[in-house]
């Protein structure tokens, strides 16, 4: 058995962090990936600079980035304008973002729901026909920090509303979901979808990991994770990090899932970015002996 | 759905925190406990006061420990010396502790498995004689920082010697196991004893609560948890807490399971011992606002 884990840390993982990374330091952190073995990282946001500094040199990280067979690397957009510039920087595959509730919609990418289906569709559109891969991503898809409960249903009826995904992602965004809830929105997706189901998860509430685990017997094709399990912000005591890839590899290898990523490198990854923030980050492999001794 | 959630920051919490905690701080936890609506709660350990000096002023906390209706106290036991001090200060179970391995045996409680296996059964003997309900835990049940991988079949051989038994206890003592580790080890003990399982899970590697639901769902009757996650130990970096209360009971009420455990208030008491260690605990659901808002 096999399971893809995405790397997110240096797009989600980073853009989180209050503390300014040179591009220096995020190619170290790529290439520390890349020799781990990871093969598919979402590595920028192609977002205004002003709402996210951290990912202003998209375009010098991806000018800059390690190459090596078989490793596609993606950047996050959320509208015709962060498209043009990922057309122009080269990445593999896009990764579009439509929030399930109106209020954070608003707050997340300045736009209704109706008119962030409309903008992936067109997006999508547009990189298919450049050849890029094309994810649609679902955000607070397991509740939301401003409406609360997010139904299953309506996750499904808007994936339903975007058939020009090529895989999707379902996003707990602030950490609410459980194993249960990743089980009954599986099951609601899975109706409207035959797009291999990605989930991206956050451990803001220690279930994090459950939930990886209640993904993976769902039948998902991908997780995501970040190396360190960096994210988070100081002046926002409830934003905390992704699931950490280093742990996530521990737990999928060890119940016999092959995720073709080296455990103690992609540890050794997850503490020199945490040197970089000057912080120690939340993934536990880096702090534990090998298992088996 | 039901599950029992045992509070062991107390115990196994404490008596890893190298910050000696005042006797008038543990009642102050145990009273927020009991005000949480914990209902089983291993309080002490009686164990030689020179090796665990957390522990040593057991007596004076069963003193002075609140009553209720319905709550019971666990003290550990490693020894007919132990079990002397537990029948004069009035728990209501003994928790006997047998190793899986030799050499963790010879270190943790001075004596070999087979000696050890002794031992149990005379406290039990001795325990039920007294109307004190007995749990056997076996230590180290999903691995052996000394010897490596533990073979379920052996734990399973070990549990068989110990029919005594009114409840078993299946530790991860330095936190390494996986759900596919907490399946494999149920249907190996299940097919030995009849007895309640019980599982301790420690989040070392971020297994812990992927555990719990593995547990769960494998038909655990308990589980054991520290109110903030306490435990660990600053010189031992690789010594971390137990599964938090809090996150547990976030967990398992979420996914329809009622455990009695109210969160604010078990989230207080975890944030309180931490300032009584002067520390952050690992507990997450103390940092985050109610859910659903």
């Amino acid at each position: 058995m096999t399971l893809e884990v995405i790397e997110v840390g240096p797009r989600d993982g980073l853009q989180n962090e209050p503390v300014p990374v040179p591009t220096d330091a995020k190619i170290a952190y790529l290439e520390a990936l890349v020799a781990a073995g990871v093969r598919r990282i979402e590595a920028v946001s192609f977002v205004h600079p002003g709402r996210v500094p951290q990912m202003a040199d998209a375009e010098r990280v991806m000018a800059r980035a390690p190459r090596v067979p078989g490793l596609r690397y993606a950047g996050l957009v959320l509208n015709e304008r962060g498209l043009d510039r990922a057309l122009e920087t080269g990445v593999d595959e896009v990764n579009v973002v439509v929030v399930a509730t109106e209020t954070f919609s608003l707050r997340n990418q300045g736009m209704p729901v109706e008119r962030a289906v409309e903008t992936f569709g067109a997006v999508a559109a547009r990189a298919r026909a450049a050849g890029l891969g094309v994810t649609l991503t679902v955000g607070a898809a397991f509740g939301c920090p401003f409406e609360g409960e997010v139904d299953p249903g309506q996750v499904a009826e808007l994936v339903a509303r975007c058939p020009e995904a090529q895989e999707v992602a379902l996003a707990d965004t602030i950490g609410v979901g459980t194993p249960a809830d990743v089980r009954r929105l599986t099951a609601a997706v899975r109706e409207v979808t035959a797009a291999p189901l990605r989930f991206h998860f956050h451990n803001t509430r220690s279930t994090g990991y459950a939930n990886a685990v209640a993904a993976l017997e769902a039948g998902a094709a991908a997780l995501d994770a970040s190396a360190g399990g960096i994210g988070g912000c100081p002046f926002a005591p409830e934003a905390t990090g992704n699931i950490a890839t280093e742990d996530l590899v521990y737990l999928l290898e060890r119940m016999g899932v092959r995720t073709g990523i080296a455990l103690p490198a992609v540890a050794g990854a997850g503490l020199a970015i945490g040197r970089s923030l000057g912080k120690e980050v939340p993934a536990q492999l880096g702090r534990v002996a090998a298992w088996p001794p």
